[in-house]
């Protein structure tokens, strides 16, 4: 077989045959077709897109590419949740503890940050001796002990998925409906889940922020999900504007074990956590009401042993930033809109976020909302406070937040945060 | 600048900017563009295609990557000729000595033969000591004592150029008609030439089979040498079936030399040899008459200069190989359409052309059409007459040839050899 054969016919809009998609993973995988030659492949399936066949053959093969684990060992019902990503999305963190205190067993494998939206690993990583890099063998264990378990993926799960998001990043092509969903599925496939709640975000701060788009991305991922036996769902929440009080590695954790200890969380943060919780409970046939979790302390006790499971210390204080500033409202009033991406830039440049996956994140940085869409506001009074580890970050971040805030005389519009649940 | 944000906006859509263009062209030549994002980009222009104006800054900035030659030294008017190239396309070989012999100075820079079709300087190296490999200073005094040199381009001439189209050749992105006439073009206007004919093929053995993608690329690249200050015309001609007698390296040089020996030659390649001669003339400003300067012996002579110019023995025995098969005709009846691609797919696999730029070529390999349109043929009598160095060969190139020749009752429609011509 030729890759350029290959890489015309997607060009002139064909589709891939089950041959040409397994010999090029293959392949690609193995070291045997250049970067050059998958990266034009790749502009060209951005271009001409996949039909659903071919993508679940291209998907099959990136799966095929490493190991599935096996966590028939585990007793309870598994389930897991996957989010497109946004800015303040620390959903992960009280998540896996609730469903876990309600007997399913969340083998959560999650990822880094990059560009404006946080990663839970980084999070997690604020925890005076985390773990976030176990074992297969190490992952099933803690599993299986505590009920949940946030590691990274390991590289025997979708190599080609590794090699290819790599390539996707510098290359131009990380924008395709086909490329993100089989990117996504053949590595939560590969995790092993029985059961899977897809948080597809819709808004400025997600990576695809048209509602069509992402109801095509949630789509194409529960037929993917249910076609390889996984009971799948897509959930399209809201991120038009950050989620809960706070943006930043360290901050994010801090409010996670807050609603986990029952302090009164932010509204928008607990309409998605629930409703996740709820779909995934739902998919595995289990009944069990997400407050009651937190309200009896079950949930933080559960949040208490993964951490401790995973080598961290659960009363540890986290690190603060040493310098502060406060972003002051420019006129009193009802503060409205509070634009997710600039919130999520604004932390980036802070030192909360990477450019490049080699880069190093501040544990400290971050944004904290001191209002929200609907508060009251007077002139001068601050509405966000930036958090860094140098003042000379400020500038570049107060320059992102322009515009950010609106602040106008009569109340918003309340925010919708369940938009729409797709289920397979 | 950051090449992600270079090829986004060319995969969204956008113009790049002369910023843009200028700083990719120079990165990549000097290497600090990596081949994969080159690559990914060169498939977004495949997609999105070029404005006209970015697509003339695209050109200066590849033209611009090395260097101009500079002609002034030459008494005569300079004028060449460019072929997308065919097969049996030999029109570069007579035509040089013949503009030479009406009072014309032809700098050909030529290439070398990829896929079906072959390559001038394949063609002339069969010539015993033929040297295709000249410095500026030699291919400018050859030039200047003869009026005619054909050698390979220097590597100071449009060197990202010769950069991208090795990239183009292996990712799937040679077929763009921005990339393809900025290619040509950015190493004509190099080339120094004051005026060119672009000879355009159209029919199943060109590179762009359709007349409505042959003239838009004519269009494009008059467009672009007018720009710099080239005058160029554009002559659209048949290469729907094999141009003249022969196709294969030696066997072509051997059927141009009899046509500047005053042989009668094949109406095809005389009606295209004379027209693109006749074009040079014109937009130099120049009157001749291509017979008489074939008829005299003017041209043979000049011919009989550039090779001895050029190392080569005019009167040296060419390469013939050993092994010949018939291709018979399966009825009686007269001959209609011969297939170009199909005859120049036969060629290459009998060993005159090459997959990839490294491969050797078969000096003597090749196909004699022993009848063309309109020929009678009896049952069984020899239409072609293939040539190869091993008789293994003959199998796959037998099978190229299934249904390449039409044979029916009646007279074909005569060819239209020149199409149409585009002046700037």
């Amino acid at each position: 077989m030729d890759v350029v054969d290959v890489i015309r016919a997607k060009r002139d809009g064909k589709a891939l045959t089950t041959a040409q998609i397994n010999w090029f993973i293959e392949s690609y995988t193995a070291g045997s077709i250049a970067d050059e030659q998958a990266s034009a492949l790749l502009m060209a399936i951005v271009w001409r897109g996949m039909e659903s066949g071919e993508l679940a053959e291209w998907t099959a093969a990136m799966l095929g590419s490493g190991v599935r684990l096996d966590l028939s060992s585990i007793e309870k019902p598994t389930s897991d949740k996957h989010s497109t990503g946004g800015v303040g999305d620390k959903v992960s963190l009280p998540l896996a503890p609730i469903v876990a205190a309600l007997g399913l067993a969340d083998p959560m494998l999650s990822g880094r940050g990059l560009g404006h939206t946080g990663g839970t690993l980084d999070k997690l990583g604020t925890i005076p001796g985390f773990e976030v890099d176990l074992t297969s063998e190490q992952m099933v264990k803690v599993l299986s002990e505590v009920g949940c378990v946030i590691c990274s993926a390991g590289a025997d799960l979708a190599p080609a998925d590794r090699k290819l998001y790599a390539l996707r990043d510098v290359t131009g092509t990380v924008e395709s409906i086909p490329l993100i969903a089989s990117s996504i599925m053949s590595k939560k496939i590969a995790e092993g889940t029985s059961s899977l709640v897809l948080d597809v975000k819709v808004g400025s701060g997600a990576f695809l922020p048209s509602l069509d788009s992402a109801r095509e991305l949630a789509e194409t991922m529960v037929t993917l999900g249910e076609a390889h036996g996984v009971k799948t769902s897509a959930v399209l929440t809201d991120m038009d504007q950050p989620l809960g009080r706070t943006v930043g590695n360290a901050l994010e954790v801090t409010e996670s074990v807050a609603l986990l200890d029952g302090k009164p969380p932010a509204p928008d943060l607990w309409a998605v956590t629930a409703a996740l919780a709820a779909e995934m409970l739902h998919l595995s046939g289990v009944r069990g009401d997400p407050r009651a979790a937190v309200a009896d302390g079950t949930a933080r006790r559960k949040w208490d042993e993964m951490v401790r499971a995973q080598g961290g210390d659960p009363e540890a204080a986290l690190s603060e930033a040493p310098e502060r500033q406060d972003f002051l409202a420019p006129s009193g009033g009802i503060v409205g809109r509070i634009d997710a991406l600039k919130v999520g830039i604004a932390a980036w440049r802070l030192g909360a976020g990477r450019s490049r996956k080699e880069d190093p994140v501040s544990p400290s940085a971050g944004v904290v909302l001191h209002k929200v869409a609907g508060d009251h506001v007077e002139e001068g009074e601050p509405i966000l406070e930036l958090h860094a580890e140098e003042r000379s970050r400020f500038a570049a971040a107060l320059e992102a937040l322009e515009g950010a805030v609106d602040i106008g005389p009569e109340a918003p519009a309340p925010r919708t945060m369940i938009i729409e649940t797709i289920r397979g």
